[in-house]
């Protein structure tokens, strides 16, 4: 196989690729300059050489801590719970946060045989236990297995605090997404929206 | 920068590509095997180094001629001209043609300064008059820039074929595409079609 073939077939591969697109960036890296096609391709290779979780909450990072751990003004006494690595930058671009995080590394699910076990809950109790957080947030993904998540997390974190610390444990608010209209809500996320509603 | 974050910027260059496409990519590919990220990394490097555009039709090619017009089997009587290299794919995957190709590098387009100096017409109107093809088929995309070439082209064509030498210029067929629907078809689709009809 050539090189082309070989290319578009390894980008085909990549989630949210087909062949007709992988083919399209192919086409593209032939008239792109040398240097962009360089340092894409140095880059791949230095990404997985120097990139791996952080020691303490398991982001993505260069180093031993990832920024946010490093980080002396991020707020330690918060813990944002967060399924995957990349849920953070998603979390990061609301600029609406500035504790710490902890990446479960996927969510309970028994269709996919994932265990508790097989996720860092152990790590965040004692991360809870040792640093004394106030809050844990669960940030999970609003799915059947999220929300299970979510829920063995409280009671497992309620259950390992310490007697007399205090330790609040929340969830992202559910409901109706900014700029969504009514008409087009599905009756769950309406539904949870009707049940957390706030005053006015 | 980091490495992920270069990475993330560097993907969302490519075509159909945005940000948060693109941070998916790059988690995908840190979870992915190391050889596999290696052997793109490597193919990338190699596609700037050996693919170049084949001397005599334009598609691209690892070495000096093309798959196709290094193929003894390929019908050299017919030629088929098309804006980009990457259509050549397209064409190939109906596997209902056997001829050669010749790449325009572009479509006439006086708006993005496209002349038609900037595109391969003269090699094209050399390779029928050397070789004496006796179909050039005019497979430019179905635009106004598209048309544009096709019925420029054919002007140069029929102006260049030598007395007496037999040269049919066609184009592909405008209709419905196979498995639409008339209610969907837009109004000039449906025009094309209608003045295309044939006998059933």
């Amino acid at each position: 196989m050539q090189t082309l073939d070989r290319l578009v077939h390894g980008f085909a591969r990549l989630p949210g690729l087909g062949r007709k697109s992988a083919a399209r960036l192919v086409y593209f890296l032939l008239g792109a300059k040398d240097e962009f096609v360089e340092s894409l391709a140095r880059d791949l290779i230095a990404l997985k050489r120097d990139t791996r979780p952080c020691s303490r909450c398991g982001v993505y990072a260069e180093g031993e801590l990832c920024a946010y751990c490093a980080d002396p003004t991020r707020d330690t006494g918060t813990i944002c719970v967060v399924e995957e690595s990349r849920d953070v930058i998603t979390i990061e671009s609301t600029q609406s946060y500035r504790g710490l995080y902890h990446v479960l590394g996927g969510a309970i699910s028994p269709v996919d045989g994932v265990r508790p076990a097989d996720l860092t809950i152990d790590d965040l109790i004692r991360r809870v236990r040792e640093h004394g957080a106030g809050e844990v947030i669960l940030a999970t993904n609003p799915t059947v297995e999220g929300e299970t998540t979510a829920l063995f997390l409280r009671d497992r974190l309620q259950a390992a605090c310490r007697p007399g610390a205090e330790l609040t444990v929340t969830q992202l608010a559910l409901g109706l997404p900014v700029g969504g209209d009514l008409e087009y809500a599905d009756r769950l996320t309406l539904a949870r929206a009707l049940n957390g509603r706030t005053a006015v």
